[in-house]
């Protein structure tokens, strides 16, 4: 063991003497700041129906006056359009836009916003929260709401297998014209708007056409039983209709099935149009805290990071607000984080009947669009809502991926500088030569923003699509979630294909989580799906590593468990899985594990406990 | 007579000198630019498929090292979207958005860009040139087409009056599919495309539903006699289409005739989308001139000028290629110009078959949204087509104007103040108190940006809709052109209705100018209709001024010749009208003048020649 010298002393020392003097008049300041809330309870904010200018112009003033926060008088607040401020905003796995915004934290450093257990009732098409380039943010006990929702929800009230058609009660704004139906969203009111402005509601996407669509299930509050049968996600395909009365629609089905009487009919609207409102857009921004927030709704995902640092969301919830009607919460996935690093933690939250995942923490590929010259190359983005994702600049270190392989080409390499040239393509100079290394349409992986997780003590429930996602290369651990999905309960994935998800795990813990009767939506999945989409498999070459899932109760109705390919250490250990009754099993002739083309594997010490009570082994496809 | 003092002399000479003695330097100077060109010759452009990334590199290097022009070899350069650089732009009157453009010109001086003679080919979805912040441009010798036009062509080749379908053998891309008929735009291709980018073609609007249409006449190039019968541009309807063969599709109408075998079918693509890609997109720019320009087709105006000022077109043509098979050239109209200052030259141009009219000039009323002081507005622009529409800003004059009688109401106010709240909001403050004389939803019109014009020796032929619609107060001289649209020859208006188009004009001379066969569209319409459109009139106040129709020739199928309301000072004075054979008349019992609450009217020396050779009078209505 090293001796320290006296003069490491000394400098050890005058360090803390440094902090120490730091550090008190730091706490001074932080006690004022404390005390600078601006409250809003004198400001007319519960007098107005529109309180969007009120907000708008305290925020102004807390920026400019110094204040540590905000903080609203317990209340229900309406936050209308009309006098939000906009902001062109590229938001990934969102529809980019001109966004109107009640609360625009471009630029603040340590503020609170209390919400002061209020209601928020946003109008029309808004995006609520916007953070961006801000530090030390607190957003504290508040929920978030529509008046009118960006999807269409209705009854099934009768059905006709024979002409394929089913009829809707419908429970939400809607049109029919041109025999199709449209979703209605809310518009803002003016003598214009009631001679002119109502006819370009369609092509302002105030009308959308109804087509992606899930048939759900009233009594289970969740996606009806191997829905899949009535409904999907065809981004193409929409409903043609027909007007039978007042309130009820008949639908011209194109699936293989009529959904049944007594189920619900949810849809969401036009593909690229129908993820634009999100809840909370948060970008170039560190060290954030969510806590005791109701999104009870949104037109796009509940909140989206990017390219942000250290987020904890604690009892940030995305649920059905009590009594409501509705059985959709967000559009989108509840939470999303995409080209974070630092720790993104999870705990205490509960995210349900969203029309897509709980969380995703993943990179997104670039590829290699040209080679220009040794050091320097055009990458494009390709999935349209990676229309000016923001996937590096200077200083990130980032490493070539094969394109059939996705296993590492390159040694990190350093980027010295990024030109933007479009919304699609920018212009990426490397510190060191990639001359024999790189190939058109290869990846490149942004090794600098691959975020650490802990998400603990969550529930997910009642949701289309999955739970977790998980695509990154920081430690991430999965612990006491509680995880009802209607696909996989996880999926780590990763790929060069669609949504070009980056990147491999490096060290993920499964441990103690309760999986509930997943997969009941009819995809052929697994309840925890580890499925990268490599179109070669290198030998001896995996893409994940080391993944652990230990002391998991998998409650399920049916056969397959865990299906994994590419991993170098996949350790199952210690999990119970208990056959249920919910429903009948709809893969029963599938192994429980699935085991591909993985090195260091270890399963041992599960059980397997069948509905009659005995136990059996778990089976195995190494195939 | 005054005699000149001494001092004056001395003063004269002085200033002489001064002048003299600055002009030999700038002299100088200009020789030295004048041999400044950057010459593509040498730079490759001949062998590349895509010219984009050379021209944007010459153009950065023509600023960086102050060339005064550039010069491309003659020759026929293509032009993708791929590497070209984007800029969100807000374009009055055409389809906001992020712009893929050649030459983004912005911030350039004294700076001539030399065509050359040479051919310009685009591709895909792209805004040829940006002009904005720059002075002394000119643009020479060149023209501007498309790969893929923005609009769908075909032959009627069948059709069915019991059953209301008729059947389109397509010259154009396009697609069926979801039993609706959509034109297809050139997408870049690349791996992703084809595995996955293509199915978002619909919602990036590269497939756009045809709707808005009308039909065209193959012999005469002009759109068909009446083809209001059997076509319109209805915003909501979708043509329901059938494939028959390879090329033929079955349209079902809902107008009241199907069009007759041989006619053509033409259709821009849907509305808000469908004016995505001007020609020329100016702004915030002086001292423009265009000059031996060809422009065969655009995917919305051919050139749009907007808050700029002194700007020349002379033979600026938008024309059919010769030889083409498309009967259609821009999308929309062929010049507009909103908001502009100092005099509009537009000279020796040929403005043939767009689907809107040959120019506009004037300017947009915003409107009175909210008084949130005695010195300060709300305003709003209401038409989707001016969001973020640069009204006015700080040193701007401006009127408020009555909302029913479009008069006046205020004496003139400077703007002390502008702040955008979003692309649709913004707030004014004046200099001076409108308590008790602006109301909610009045109108501002921007006294500061009323352009002069002088248009003469140009061609307007074929076109769907007008010729020269005049709404300024500058004064206009229109001398000496060909015009034949279907619609009104020239339109003097003024609004605070759809379009909100201000303002008043106040010296408008019409003079020896040839008018023929307009009106044929089977709108009812004038071949010079100025008809503002007021919710009241007040008695003895006129919105328009000055009005001099002189000298003119009408020939005319039709009897509408004049219709004006609210002009005082309106002459209409040594103009022969000669009756034609060249269609059917459509209103043979309106009276040829029709002259409403006008005042200081002079309505002389007139010869009207039948068809038989005799000479009778003008029919005029005044009631």
């Amino acid at each position: 063991m090293k001796r320290f010298f006296p003069v490491t002393v000394f400098l050890i020392v005058l360090f803390g003497m440094l902090l120490l003097s730091c550090e008190n008049p730091s706490t001074k300041e932080d006690q004022n700041k404390t005390s600078k809330y601006f409250d809003l309870s004198g400001s007319g904010i519960s007098e107005v129906k529109d309180v969007t200018p009120i907000v708008i112009k305290a925020l102004q003033e807390c920026k400019e006056k110094g204040y540590t926060g905000i903080k609203f008088p317990k209340g229900t607040y309406h936050f209308y359009p009309t006098y939000a401020p906009d902001f062109y905003t590229a938001i990934t796995n969102n529809d980019n836009g001109l966004k109107r915004t009640a609360f625009p934290l471009f630029n603040f450093n340590d503020f609170h916003i209390d919400g002061g257990g209020s209601d928020f009732i946003f109008h029309g098409k808004m995006l609520p929260f916007i953070i961006e380039g801000s530090s030390n943010i607190k957003v504290t006990d508040l929920s978030i709401d529509w008046e009118v929702p960006f999807f269409a929800q209705g009854t099934v009230v009768g059905n006709d297998p024979d002409d394929m058609t089913f009829d809707v009660k419908m429970e939400t704004p809607y049109l029919v014209d041109d025999n199709r139906i449209y979703l209605t969203l809310e518009r803002e009111d003016s003598p214009y708007e009631q001679e002119f402005g109502h006819r370009y509601a369609k092509q302002e996407k105030y009308y959308q056409r109804l087509g992606q669509n899930i048939i759900w299930d009233r009594k289970t509050k969740a996606p009806l039983y191997k829905h899949g049968l009535y409904s999907g996600f065809d981004n193409s395909f929409f409903f043609p209709a027909k007007v039978l009365n007042d309130s009820v629609v008949r639908l011209s089905s194109k699936y293989r099935m009529v959904p049944p009487v007594g189920s619900v009919f949810i849809s969401k609207g036009e593909y690229l149009s129908n993820r634009e409102c999100p809840g909370f857009r948060i970008f170039k921004s560190k060290d954030l805290l969510f806590k005791n927030i109701n999104v009870y709704h949104t037109g796009a995902m509940g909140l989206i990071a990017e390219r942000s640092m250290d987020i904890t969301l604690d009892s940030f919830n995305v649920v059905l607000r009590k009594g409501t009607k509705r059985l959709v919460t967000t559009n989108a996935d509840a939470t999303h984080f995409c080209n974070c690093k630092g720790l993104i933690t999870i705990r205490n939250c509960t995210f349900e009947n969203m029309l897509d995942d709980a969380t995703n923490v993943h990179g997104t590929y670039a590829r290699i669009k040209k080679i220009l010259s040794d050091k320097q190359i055009a990458y494009e983005t390709y999935h349209p809502h990676q229309k000016d994702y923001l996937f590096a600049a200077a200083g990130d270190s980032v490493r070539i991926v094969d394109q059939n392989t996705l296993l590492g080409k390159s040694e990190i390499l350093v980027i010295e500088n990024v030109e933007r040239i479009n919304e699609k393509v920018s212009i990426l100079k490397f510190n060191k030569s990639i001359k024999g290394i790189a190939s058109i349409y290869d990846g490149i992986d942004n090794v600098s923003w691959h975020a650490s997780a802990l998400i603990e003590n969550n529930t997910v429930r009642n949701n289309r699509a999955r739970g977790f996602l998980i695509s990154t290369s920081g430690k991430v651990e999965v612990r006491n979630n509680f995880i009802s999905s209607q696909m996989a309960g996880m999926r780590i994935s990763g790929d060069l294909k669609l949504w070009n998800e980056s990147g491999p795990v490096d060290n993920l813990v499964i441990e103690k989580n309760q999986f509930v009767n997943n997969l009941h939506g009819g995809n052929k999945q697994a309840i925890i799906l580890i499925d990268p989409e490599l179109n070669e498999i290198v030998d001896q070459r995996y893409y994940h590593k080391d993944i652990l899932i230990k002391n998991n109760e998998f409650y399920t109705f049916d056969s397959p468990v865990l299906s994994a390919e590419s991993v170098d250490g996949l350790t199952f250990e210690s999990n119970k899985v208990i056959q249920t009754d919910a429903y009948e099993p709809i893969f029963p002739d599938e192994p429980n594990l699935s085991i591909h083309h993985c090195n260091n594997v270890t399963i041992k010490d599960n059980t397997y406990k069948l509905l009659s009570g005995a136990y059996t082994d778990l089976s195995i496809n190494t195939n």
